[in-house]
């Protein structure tokens, strides 16, 4: 498809927009990133989506689904308004194309009736196998015969009935429309203005460059239903397809993957949904297009009553858990932090105001890594943490997230446990699962000449900068906060009565973050520390490996050491009698 | 329609919502609410839109549009799993069906095959006309004749077509579908899963009735097509529905209103717009089904092909703004600040991660008064200051917006001009435009006792707080901020220099908003003044005149000067020697 595209259009003056991006890989092969697609997704290297300040050729950068028709809409309208005559495609695919906002741009586009073309890549299947209505009925248009409409012959025909008199025109006008409903598949997308072509074969390079020559000149919004096939041309992808969609390194040969890790927080929670609903009715899980992601794979076959993977639609998925909460059951919705940006108002409108007991397992929270600026999770505990009722923890080990979790199902409200992507310390789990008190900090480590207060994977990296700090002959003490919200009030007022010196920690945005609520209870108590405030900066972070990137922002144990050193005057001073403070016990 | 609800339905144990609610005024009559009915919309009295603990009738509180649908799902579906009985109903206008979330519930819904009735209340406009290929496809609908598939009797005609061999079964199978398309109108419902029942006459109460009676004990989902009309029975209003969509005192003979206010922020910005757009090709004024409420009717009516009624599509709204930037157009997005939540990821992730100059006008910006906690607009500040890139002000008079956003319109990224409801202080207006320093605070009045640094509608109540301080022998700076981001970092780390006391004032939530900025900014320089925070507390705020929201808070002038004696002991004792500290000069 991809070679078929940059056959007919130029891409340098005409504009391509990838939905998603993973599948501009072809594409920027094509478009001169050939010597440099083994730096893909590495620190430095090519991104694993468009991007405009990578190429040219890039029309618009994407990451999230659904987009690609929006953005498509305004490049053409704006064409227009300067009187260019370039074509603008949209390449989505079947499961965007589920996406609320796909559908608001597919109606606009037909209500303004603008020169462009959609292209529907459809392989039956998105992350996994797609759901909802439109699925099957893009299913059912799958075995009709292919139609092309090219020279518009039916149109013509049409427009050649007579028309006379006012009642008559009404009826041939109402046959029309009967006539086009027989002869014309699509009728979705015609009924919305499309022109429906399709479907044709996604892989015949002839067959979709005559179709695509012929479309470009054609007047109003084309949809062109391109049938393909996930992973074509390699067995072990084209076998996997879920698998494959986004993998680790893996052997060439036989797909299989090589790993190592223990076991992910993901997992995890998979885990404790197998548990929990088999006591307790009124579980159910729900998701967005990421079944398997978020560990609910094995969920889904056990308990299919009780699963909802509602297609890439993040807002339906909140809302509908909203109704099932209100009628007494416990959802529980899995989705990654970057895109449950997309469920902000839903949050806030449908669940918090009604304080609905909804629990928010918010996977990848945190950086993700290769996939970069548009998956990073990094904003979750800033937006959420402004929506009042809400109950925010974050782990910072195994068994932490099961008893946030066990715990997130007693509280009588909405909840959010967020999570990084992969393996957390690797912590024994116990047996037992216990509740949580709200808002109750825990102490981890005791120490005399400073305070590391942090939360989530922060902990971790607190731990390891309180060893390296060991060494060097600064005893730190620290705390793992467990909740953005209620903050435990007492510890952070009582801390700099105890710590001259405070270092916070967290894994996002220090913008409105986790620390930033700390500031605020400083500030009701008029009491503020000396405080060190470590986290992510107020930027756009770009792709690469997880430790790298932690590692460039001085988020490492090494960096958080030296940032410590340097904040205070004390520590690079030849050591001196530190005055004495009394240990917080926990 | 109302009535044949409440006639087939028990709504203590069936299930109806109301979508964004406005329409359920007599369902609020019918179930015991008729006495408190003159206290609609007023502090203490009921709200304008369902509210579950009003009334054990409200089945599930809304406000914004496009939830209904999705709320249903999740009723229904544990209806269901629990094994009972009760009929759930959605009511949702056509404007709210444009919705992206709508077509992602009917997407799940249709897949689900739940028994659940969809009531598409159609009037042709939401709050005015409608925007849209799917409006142009209803209005194609309301012409068919009426059709009611109620007994199922052609169905069972189809399904009593033999079927041969597995050739033959194919054939007759799309054989049906193709007499389907000719006999069936509503064909869009119909392929996402729905029955299509209608067009109906959505104020005869018998024909509503009988609909109703037999669709009740239908299986799968069903989509009930009702023709209303607004403003029916009620003259000025069915004359001038746009009008009438939200309205403040009116006379109830010749529907006229009763006004008397001052220039509002909505009509500065109209009126800037149509200033603008003369001189600069590039601005394109985009709105979400509120042409008339962001003030940009007139504007739509001068400038036609540079102006863009998405329908209620906040999402599409800001990435198609995002294409059309990086087309090299100046798109200038007015949307309320509730709504902009649902824009959220589409901000973050096609707008400011890409650093196009998109312009967001935000209006109603604070708290809206009578439509309550759905619709306030406390949470603006807050969750866009997280958003890297953007640059967010706020105005304290009408000079200002006119400048904030000429400013805007020269910044290279993303901005926000964020403003309230109503009007500003009356102040006379500028011939001339210049553009802000970005960051830069004003100071206002200059003082001794304590400086008062406030933003958008908070300075003006920060002023008038100022003249009550100085009856009472206090002598208060007033700084109005006018940058959330990027905030006056040199005003705000001298502040503490020369104040000993600082009150922070806005109109948003205190969790992550303007003030927690301010608090970053004296953790980066470790200079921590005595500070009082003044603003929304971390609840959601109820309904009412704003002035009684704003009492009711202690953030009206007399509110704010009792929280600032209360905070301060010094201004408690007898009148005693203050430390005379420098005035800082603009």
């Amino acid at each position: 498809m991809t070679i078929a595209l940059h056959t007919v259009f130029d891409s340098q003056n005409d504009r391509i927009i990838w939905d998603v991006g993973h599948q501009s890989y072809v594409h920027k092969i094509l478009t001169g990133r050939y010597e440099k697609m083994n730096t893909l997704r590495q620190w430095g290297g090519l991104s694993g989506f468009p991007k405009s300040n990578e190429s040219i050729h890039d029309a618009f950068d994407t990451g999230h689904s659904s987009t690609s028709i929006s953005a498509a809409v305004g490049l053409a309208l704006a064409r227009d308004l300067d009187n260019l005559d370039h074509s603008v495609v949209a390449v989505i695919g079947d499961g965007a194309l589920t996406g609320g906002m796909a559908f608001e741009a597919l109606n606009h586009a037909g209500h303004e009736a603008l020169d462009l073309i959609v292209i529907l890549n459809d392989n039956e299947m998105s992350i996994s196998k797609n759901v909802g209505a439109l699925s099957a009925y893009l299913s059912k248009l799958r075995t009709e015969p292919t139609y092309s409409r090219t020279k518009g012959e039916i149109e013509s025909v049409l427009h050649k009935v007579p028309l006379i008199g006012d009642k008559i025109a009404r009826c041939a006008s109402w046959m029309k429309e009967k006539i086009k409903y027989l002869m014309v598949p699509g009728i979705i997308f015609e009924e919305l203005g499309f022109t429906y072509i399709g479907p044709v074969d996604g892989h015949s390079v002839p067959e979709l460059t005559g179709v695509l020559n012929n479309s470009r000149h054609m007047k109003g919004p084309i949809l062109l239903h391109a049938i393909t096939q996930k992973g074509r041309g390699y067995e072990p992808a084209s076998n996997n397809p879920s698998l494959f969609h986004g993998i680790g390194p893996f052997d060439i040969k036989t797909g299989s993957i090589i790993s190592g890790q223990s076991k992910s927080y993901t997992e995890i929670f998979g885990e404790f949904m197998m548990q929990q609903a088999k006591v307790d009715p009124r579980i159910v899980g729900i998701t967005a297009a990421m079944t398997s992601g978020t560990g609910l794979a094995k969920f889904s076959k056990e308990y299919p009553e009780r699963f909802y993977d509602v297609g890439i639609c993040e807002q339906h998925a909140v809302t509908m858990a909203a109704g099932m909460a209100k009628a007494g059951m416990r959802p529980i919705v899995a989705i990654y932090s970057t895109f449950l940006q997309r469920a902000f108002d839903q949050i806030l409108h449908d669940v918090a105001l009604q304080n609905l007991p909804v629990v928010f397992a918010v996977d990848r929270a945190g950086l993700v890594g290769e996939d970069g600026p548009t998956h990073h999770g990094l904003f979750d505990m800033a937006f959420l943490r402004i929506i009042p009722n809400l109950t925010i923890m974050s782990p910072s080990d195994e068994n932490e997230l099961l008893d946030m979790l066990f715990t997130s199902i007693s509280i009588n409200g909405p909840s959010v446990i967020r999570y990084p992507r992969g393996a957390g310390p690797g912590n024994a789990i116990n047996e037992v699962r216990k509740i949580i008190e709200l808002g109750s900090a825990r102490v981890l480590r005791e120490g005399k000449d400073l305070a590391v207060l942090a939360i989530g994977r922060g902990v971790n990296l607190g731990f390891d900068a309180c060893l390296i700090l060991e060494k060097r002959g600064i005893d730190a003490a620290l705390i793992d906060a467990r909740f953005v919200k209620p903050i435990d009030s007492d510890l952070i007022n009582d801390l700099p009565k105890e710590f001259e010196k405070i270092v916070l920690i967290e894994e996002g945005c220090l913008a409105g973050g986790f620390s930033s609520a700390c500031l605020e209870k400083w500030q009701e108590s008029s009491y503020f520390p000396n405080v060190l405030r470590l986290g992510v900066p107020d930027a756009f972070i770009e792709h690469g490996n997880t430790n790298q990137l932690l590692a460039n922002m001085n988020l490492d144990a090494e960096g958080i050491v030296d940032a410590i050193i340097k904040h205070w005057d004390d520590f690079n001073r030849p050591k001196q009698t530190l005055e004495l403070l009394s240990v917080r016990k926990n």
